[in-house]
Formats: structure tokens, C-alpha cells, sequence
């Protein structure tokens, strides 16, 4: 075998004792999910390159694995699910009883240089509301987020923060500029975190005036719900009015699930689809990088060719919580768990697959010898699958009606009842 | 829109009450695995082609979804598990304690023409045992196939039918063919339950002579494991008298399980890389279709680079599975599931908020008003999700401390103490 036999850069292999600690946090972020009465559906992984190109435009094929299939369609390897899963609710939406809560733990492909955090193949767990116009519907899904962090034992580790869409763009509509230096702004304002004041002025000077850009330099610098109407003072543009009143009832709304979020006016969340109020998760500790983030979005079934229909959702990636999980401290074990092992010692198998099936029966997880090792051989097995304990069917013992059970641990011993486990 | 939105041919969308039904039987599924001791792992979907060329040769190109990405590298969506998992137990076979038992549920995509039970997109749970060359291991395997179809509620409708490859190659061998005409019986025979008598003959004849092509067929005819010794009178080869004591070693162990297969030597599992016991479930039902199988095959890892190293699984995919099981009807209810509806009725949004965080909490699903309907726009929502209780927060009830519990089904109601939900 002189081939190259390893998997392709940016994709991960996960062995069991990773695995389960992936599994552990995927198991509570879908509890937290169902308790709120999300309900999970599925999509196709591969789907046609036009279903990206309504939403991201022609550009997405440069980020993404799209190729021609075998019967000559144009097919793309699914970089975001809100796409398929507009496009299943438009093909349904009549016959659906609103809200729909639906989420969806998928694997997702985008072609980008690998980096921390950042991969080619991932997990993107994807929650949404559909038909929920309410701020009641906001904070609802920003709620769920801030149960599953708490849930996967995150606490002080983040911070919740939220604007409007509206809010900036009331403001940057009364400068009258062509859509392309509006959207620059937009950009600049997504950024000011990693920029200089100086930057931040020089960048937002290119399509601004001096009155401008003081305008959208003190709006990034408001902070916090108790500082919420100071934006008034910027502007009263009526939209910039609406983002600030929504805002504030979905902070009121909040408060009922005793969730703590703060305003922070420069989340804009890029050149995204989001319509109103938007949130990102940042990790308090290091660089304070934003985690994942996601918000409103009432115009999107719509261009999807269904009946307008208001949503709000949310998407954190697998990796960049692993790394947040991991720098908390938090972070599953990494270690496979054994509830039972059983030995076989000497010519009582049969009876030893019984012990074995009944305690299978029962959920736990238990192995028994396959290889017809000796008493020592086995209990070294048992050590490296982590067993809590150990039956050991013998055949003196069974001449009594007994096996022995060892709490791996303490090696403590005792004799138990055949029937027991049977 | 006048877009085609439609997901690909082949792919499917499943919705809340298809996906609820589908996790059912996969959570089944995966205990009943991990009560084995099996554990998980997870590959990567997209792969070089390089792996797949290994084992299956250039032609399985045009069976898959290949095609090269942006960085000139030959990638394939995975059509099997197998390679992946050999891949990776290769790469750290030396750390681990045998035997190694792993399960995956993997998405698959072949590039077949789509039909009732073959879809260009599949689930795939895959089961694999490294290191265990003894009987032992065979019957853990097929004992969990068996435990597996149980716990899913089927009994009488599938049997399990075994043969070994040694058999049949002890015969062929003794013929001393061309490789190609061997491979030219073993599919024949593979294939002899879709085949007339007179076409099985004929099939037979096109490589064999008059007395190798009785043989065969005789040895065709033979069923059940009180009849195995039987295949001695038609070839006294050394590898045909391997596999039949391998298998009736498999057989006798299987029975300390209590698990019940059939001999049925027309079992071979294709052109595969199978090289010990094979065994096929099929469906008693209707045309006795094979719904998967699996068996042992002891030189994949040495194809891959590793050290030899002997491993028995096996692979049912989700939607023959499911075939068999709408067959028995023992498919779960295609439907959604909730525990509790919050009903909010005036300004009671807080303590309405604060009973279902405390429901959710204890793992209930539950969902609360998010469009401020009225009384009996929200009754009609709780039966549109299944809701089996809904709590009535309503400010009267309120102001005794109590709120009211409505058991869907019956429409009974009580008024319970406000502190019981919090």
C-alpha cells in the first residue's frame, strides 16, 4: 500500500473517545431544542448550485464544492441549511399550523482555507421559528441559545449581544448614498471591534461626510439596553424609531425568561438576509470572538417564492463552540464509558452471554470477551474500555449459583446471585 | 421565483412527523448498538477518490458522486463506510486495545438510477468488530443484527440466512478456473434465488463442465443447518470442510444467545470483500428481499496498509429497513409529540413563561403562545402539535395561586397550585 490514505485537509476523523464527547454536547444541544418544542427534520446534503445563487448570488460557487453531476445538473455540497430548509417550508406552508419550530443538526461543506475554528466539513446545528412575528418569537430563540450554553455548563464564559437592523439602517437611508456605500458602511460597522478609531473614521470617511461619519462613530460607541434611547439623540429617523422600540420589547420579553442580553449597536451581522433584531454569542475570555450569531429574517420565504412569512433563527458552528467550550473548561471527557465487562472463565460461555444480554436489555452498555482470553488478559481489556465493573462468570462460582462482580476502581469484589441477571 | 425549487432526484426532504419516526428507529437503533459495546465514530463525507479505487477498483467512478475540487484533487461524496473506517483504524491500530467495536450512522450517495428502496442519497448505520478472529465474534455480530430488528418490533418477518465464503471456493478451486469464470459462479449463484432452474443450469454451464455444474447446483439445494454436514458428500475439499466447521462453530455460539439463522449456502454477498461467514436478513413477507447483510472479512486491512487484522460487520440501510418495516407494520407513528402547551391568557406573560422554563427543565417538550392569540386560537394550536396537556395561565386563576391543567384527550380539566410549576 504506497497510497496517500488520509482524509482531506479541513475534514476531521473522530475516533470513539472524541466522538463521545461530541455526541454528549450534540445530546444536550437537541434536548434543550425539544424541551423548547423545536422538532428536527432533514434536507438533502447535495442540492442544486441555483438554490444558493437566490440568496448569495452567482460568488457562492468560489466558496463552495459545486460541481456537475453525472446527468450534467449544476449541484452544490450544502454550505448553510436556511436555503434547504426555506425551500421544504415554502413547498408545505399552507399546510402548517404557525409557529413551526424546526431545527436540524446537519453536516455542512464550504471551500475555504482551514483555520482554528474554521473548517471545510462541520456541524452546523440550525434552529428556526417560522410564522412567529412577535417579540415574544425573538426571544424565544435567543432564549433557547442562551438554555443550550447554560445547558452545556457555559456561564460567565459569554455574553449574549443584540442590535436592530433597523436601527442603522433608519440612519444611513436619511444620508441618501447609491446601495453599494451603504452596504460599505454596514461592512465598517460589522467591523469596528477589529478596527482603530482612526480606522474606523478613515474607512467610513470613503462614502460619508465629516457630519456622517461623527453620526455612525457615536452610534457604535452607545452601550447597553439602559443606554438604548441615546440612539434618539443621534437620530430620529421613524425606522431607527421602530428598531429601537422592537428592540426594546424583545429586551422586555427577555427579562420574563431571566435572560440577560446587552445592546450593542455595531452587530450588524454582515450583508446577511436579517431584516430585524440580530444577536451574536461572544466568549468573554481571550479575543472575544463572536461565536456564532443570528437574528430575523422576514423577507426570506418570500424570496424564496412562499407567501410572506416572518422568521428568526440561529446557527452556532460546531467548531468555534468546541473552542469556546474548551477554553471554559467545559468540554466533555474524552473517553468512552463501560458500564459492564464480562469475563469468561473457563467453559461457561452460554451462561456469560446470558449475564451479558440481560444487562444489554437493561441499556447498559456491556462487553464480553470475543477473543478467549485468560483471567488476566480480560481484566486488562476491561481496564482499556474504561468498565465500571466486572462480572466474572467462573465456573466454581456457578457450581454455587454465583458470580463475581469487581468495582473496577476500588477492586473491590463480591459474590452475587446468578439470578440477578437473569 | 420562478425558479425550479425542488430537491434533487433521489434526495429526500423528511418533515417534523417523518424525521420523528426516522430518530425513533435510529435511537433504537444506536442503544441497542451501544448496549454491544459498540462505539461511535464519524468520517468525513467527501473523500479522495484514491480510497474507494483500493477496494472497488477505477469503475466505481461512475456509480458516485466524483468529481475534482477546486484545488485538483479527485474527491468523492462516501458511497460506503467501510474504507473511511478502515482508513482510520489503520492509522492508529498500533494504540488500541482488540477488539475495537465501532458503529457509525453515516449518510451515503451513490449515483444510481433512483428506485423503491435505492436512493441516490441513504442513511447507512455501519457495524464493525477489528480484531476478533474467533466464532465469538461472528455470533456478536449477527446477535446484534437480530437484537437490533427485535428491538425495532419485527419477529417473524425477516429470517437471517448464513453460508461461508470457504464453501463455495473450496469447490470452485478444485474446478482450477480462470478467475473470471469463478467469479462467474460465485455471482450466479449469488443470484440463483432470481434464477429458473433451467437458467441457473445454463448460467452454471457457460464455464462449467456437466458434472461441476451438478455440483454446484446440488450444493444450491441444500438448506438448514441440520443438513450443513451434507455439503460434505457433494466436495471433500480442506476449505469447504473450513468453512463448514467454521460455521457450524458460529452456529453453536449463536445459540448461546438465542439467536436463530438458517444454512443456506446460495448466501455469497456479491463480488465483496468477504472472505468467512456471510449472512443475509431477508423479508418473509411478500418477495423475500434481502434487506441487508454482512459478514467477516479478514484482509481489507492489510489492502489498506495495516497490519492483518480479522473484522466482521455489517451495514442495513435506512430505506429497505424501512420498507420492511411499513411492510410489518411496525413503522413508528408519523407524528409530532408534546408534552405540555403553555396557554397564555392576559397579562400573565412572566408566570406563563416561568412554568414552561421549569417544564423544559425537566426534559418535557413544551411550547407556549408566541403569537398573542386568543383562548381558543391557542387551544387550536395545541392540538395541531399533539399537545397531551395544556396549562392555562390566566390572570383570575392567578390571583388564587392556582392555574388550570387541560388533559387534551379527554378535555378533563383540574386547577393545580401555581407552585407545582415552579
Amino acid at each position: 500500500m504506497d497510497r496517500d490514505l488520509e482524509s482531506l485537509k479541513g475534514f476531521r476523523d473522530f475516533y470513539p473517545d472524541e466522538m463521545a464527547a461530541r455526541r454528549e454536547v450534540f445530546d444536550t444541544v437537541e434536548e434543550t431544542a425539544r424541551s423548547y418544542g423545536f422538532r428536527e427534520i432533514a434536507t438533502p446534503s447535495l442540492e442544486p448550485l441555483e438554490l444558493y445563487e437566490i440568496k448569495s448570488g452567482e460568488e457562492i460557487v468560489d466558496e463552495t464544492y459545486s460541481f456537475e453531476d453525472k446527468g450534467g445538473r449544476q449541484v452544490t455540497m450544502a454550505p448553510e441549511l436556511t436555503p434547504s430548509v426555506v425551500r421544504i417550508f415554502v413547498a408545505k406552508q399552507q399546510e402548517f399550523s404557525k409557529p413551526l419550530k424546526w431545527y436540524s443538526v446537519p453536516k455542512l461543506w464550504r471551500y475555504e482555507q482551514p483555520q482554528s475554528g474554521r473548517l471545510r466539513e462541520f456541524y452546523q446545528p440550525n434552529f428556526d421559528i417560522f410564522g412567529g412575528e412577535t417579540p415574544e418569537a425573538d426571544a424565544e430563540i435567543v432564549s433557547l441559545a442562551d438554555d443550550m450554553l447554560r445547558s452545556l455548563g457555559l456561564d460567565d464564559d459569554f455574553v449574549l449581544r443584540m442590535s436592530h437592523r433597523k436601527i442603522l439602517q433608519g440612519i444611513v437611508e436619511g444620508f441618501d448614498l447609491p446601495s453599494e456605500d451603504a452596504q460599505h458602511v454596514y461592512r465598517t460597522v460589522d467591523k469596528t471591534e477589529k478596527l482603530e478609531a482612526d480606522e474606523l473614521r478613515a474607512r467610513l470617511r470613503e462614502v460619508l461626510d465629516d457630519e456622517q461619519t461623527s453620526t455612525v462613530v457615536s452610534l457604535t460607541q452607545i452601550r447597553g439596553f439602559d443606554s438604548l434611547e441615546e440612539v434618539l439623540d443621534i437620530s430620529e429617523r421613524q425606522k431607527t424609531r421602530e428598531g429601537i422600540e422592537n428592540l426594546r420589547a424583545i429586551h422586555d420579553r427577555l427579562a420574563d425568561y431571566g435572560v440577560d442580553v446587552e445592546f450593542d449597536p455595531r452587530i450588524v451581522r454582515g450583508l446577511d438576509y436579517y431584516t430585524g433584531a440580530v444577536f451574536e454569542c461572544f466568549d468573554t475570555e481571550g479575543d472575544l470572538r463572536s461565536i456564532f450569531g443570528g437574528g430575523r429574517y422576514d423577507d426570506l420565504v418570500e424570496t424564496f417564492g412562499g407567501q410572506p412569512t416572518p422568521a428568526v433563527g440561529f446557527a452556532p458552528g460546531d467548531a468555534t463552540l468546541e473552542l469556546l467550550m474548551k477554553r471554559a473548561g467545559v468540554w466533555p471527557d474524552e473517553r468512552i464509558h463501560t458500564d459492564y465487562y464480562v469475563a469468561v472463565i473457563g467453559d461457561v460461555r452460554q451462561t456469560a452471554v446470558e449475564v451479558a444480554q440481560s444487562l444489554r436489555a437493561e441499556d447498559n452498555v456491556v462487553e464480553i470477551d470475543l477473543s478467549n482470553r485468560g483471567f488476566s488478559g480480560q481484566l486488562e481489556y476491561a481496564d482499556s474500555i474504561n468498565a465500571e465493573k466486572t462480572v466474572i462468570v467462573g465456573e466454581r462460582d456457578l457450581s454455587e449459583g454465583v458470580v463475581t462482580v469487581k468495582e473496577m476502581e476500588t477492586g473491590d469484589q463480591k459474590q452475587v446471585p446468578l439470578e440477578e441477571f437473569a
